[in-house]
């Protein structure tokens, strides 16, 4: 498939919205014992339970390492296709494509530059060497031209757009020293619309607390459809999360979206603290440049981090008091969807949650 | 996607003939400096090349280690499909899935048990465990179920069918002490029958004069259509390949197919035999375990490894006197289609020839 050295808006293409119609889904799966307590096996049972969760609504390919391929495909449901792919982590929604579509319905990929969210500034580990090539084996796969981006680092999680010309990001990700410190806030911007589609971008602070992709958006918030956005939310005004949540919302509810609308923002309430068990540090491998897990470290849990699929939100559940509360809200701002609670504990563990892991692939027609 | 434990021709499924209408076709990119010489480079080119001249056709894909794939994607053409697939060699008629079509254009694929020619007692490589896994890799990347035989180990250079019930095979490799000798040839061809939904086994005794493959039928003839076979030949009553050709050419002419038919059979003359040079031997690796590459060794060149695709048959050349009387011969045998001439010695060096090195999906509803 061809490389593009052209710019996807002037080509008339176009990031839709996670919540227009899929052809599919794309998963990695995790093994890496040093990111993974007990070698990776009870997240790959999670990871089942999302890939398996998902390919009732949409086609899923989970992507797998050689020496994990057998296990996967032992483990995953009959619908779902396995494949192989080299990776250093499970994070698709950061190292895959983003694609985008035109008007005749043609799909092609964007592949940033990936740096394992900081590069050697504050990278979480390397190399990286095999993530930066998931993009294009990606589109490879589904028969995708591609956009290669060799001047600028992005990662998919710090990005949200609603497919009619908005995009919102974090300063904090956005404007971090590990990824584009040699452009303006101004260069960056046109960058994005550039080969987003977009006409305006919303520069939200920050996401949310300790969380070790510098704030990703996709963790802090989301576009339920044009127009309206879902927060991460506490009213604990003790919390460390508090006054980033508030920056976010008193910054959405002052903006418009690029066609003049104001948001309508509505809080979804974090789970209460969740910090790493003495037992769950030790089933993590200690090495050398990879991000350690340690006892007591606060992860960075939030509900707004769900997956808006065909007829469906899979959304990360921790057990805790206001699961329910996020459950109820999202089924009352996706009316049409099927809410699918996931415990994700695990995939939390790793560093993100269920819509870190998912990458979609828009619908289009097929060549 | 599901493995199946059923049977192909109970189930209704049959393996069509080659020159029936195809998907597309897949290919694995060669580059063990044990059986490639110079790393492998010079085979790539010419892979290359066949690649590409394939995709003219119908769609490509070809299948590549992550160490390789980069530079794969690189040298072969925008329109030819890259993934990676971990593999042991190149040979992916041998080791790839044997596709199998019912009346509703179905497609579904038989996964053989692969043992590297021989396994212990005279396999070529050891280990072949990748090897092994391609086929259920690539009926995954098509969206096929399959059929995993665990007790029968076959390639699928060893078969060839003509779609309407007849399977051709050689002794030589089918009852040869490295594949099956647990079974009787009776429960040999009742397997053979079972799994590519024919009536009727037609028994060559020998393939190729020092063919490694244990004598592979697809070196030494193919159906061009049902009744009508393309034969190796050689007038050299001198020649080790004469008594074989023609052991062959008096057991077929004296044959009748599934259908009752008495079977047309076309000599192809071979070139002039073609030994390794010192040069060659030279820029390969030597491994214990491996086959050796050592001069002055005959390599088992025929025009009979062709290989035909949609509305084209690919077939080797060496640069020798015979090659215009094979392509004249061919042109006359498939009136319909380009026969595109590729100088392949590379690809003889390493043991094989175009028909090998390919694997054809047959065309089939897509699901």
């Amino acid at each position: 498939m061809k490389r593009l050295n052209s710019v996807p808006k002037a080509d008339g293409f176009r990031m839709p919205g996670e919540f227009e119609e899929h052809r599919g889904t794309y998963i990695i799966w995790p093994e890496r014992p040093d990111n993974w307590r007990l070698g990776g096996k009870p997240a790959q049972h999670v990871f089942v339970q999302v890939a398996n969760t998902i390919a009732k609504y949409e086609p899923v390919t989970v992507c797998v390492s050689k020496e994990q391929y057998s296990n996967a495909r032992h483990l995953l449901a009959d619908n779902v296709r396995v494949v192989e792919m080299s990776n250093n982590d499970s994070w698709i929604r950061d190292c895959g494509a983003t694609c985008v579509v035109n008007d005749q319905g043609e799909v092609r990929g964007v592949d940033w530059k990936f740096n394992s969210w900081g590069g050697l500034v504050d990278g979480l580990y390397f190399p990286w060497d095999q993530d930066d090539k998931v993009a294009q084996k990606m589109c490879e796969l589904e028969g995708f031209d591609s956009y290669r981006l060799d001047d600028f680092v992005l990662e998919g999680g710090s990005i949200h757009v609603d497919g009619e010309g908005t995009l919102m990001v974090t300063e904090e990700c956005l404007l971090s020293e590990g990824r584009n410190p040699h452009m303006t806030k101004e260069e960056i911007e046109k960058k994005l619309c550039d080969y987003l589609g977009c006409e305006k971008v919303l520069w939200i602070k920050e996401g949310i607390y300790n969380d070790e992709t510098n704030g990703h958006v996709d963790n802090m918030c989301n576009f339920v459809r044009p127009g309206v956005v879902a927060l991460a939310w506490t009213d604990d005004e003790n919390d460390p999360q508090y006054a980033r949540s508030k920056a976010a919302y008193d910054y959405l509810t002052s903006e418009t979206d690029a066609k003049g609308r104001k948001l309508e923002v509505h809080k979804i309430l974090t789970p209460k603290p969740i910090l790493i068990t003495k037992a769950e540090s030790l089933g993590v491998d200690a090495i050398d440049g990879t991000l350690p897990r340690q006892e007591g470290d606060r992860l960075a849990a939030s509900y707004v981090n769900y997956y808006t699929g065909n007829g469906f939100v899979a959304v990360p559940v921790f057990n805790d008091p206001h699961d329910q509360l996020a459950i109820q809200k999202l089924q009352e701002l996706y009316p049409g969807r099927v809410i699918e609670p996931i415990y994700a504990r695990e995939i939390l563990l790793g560093g993100g949650n269920i819509h870190c892991i998912t990458q979609q692939v828009p619908r289009g027609n097929r060549k």
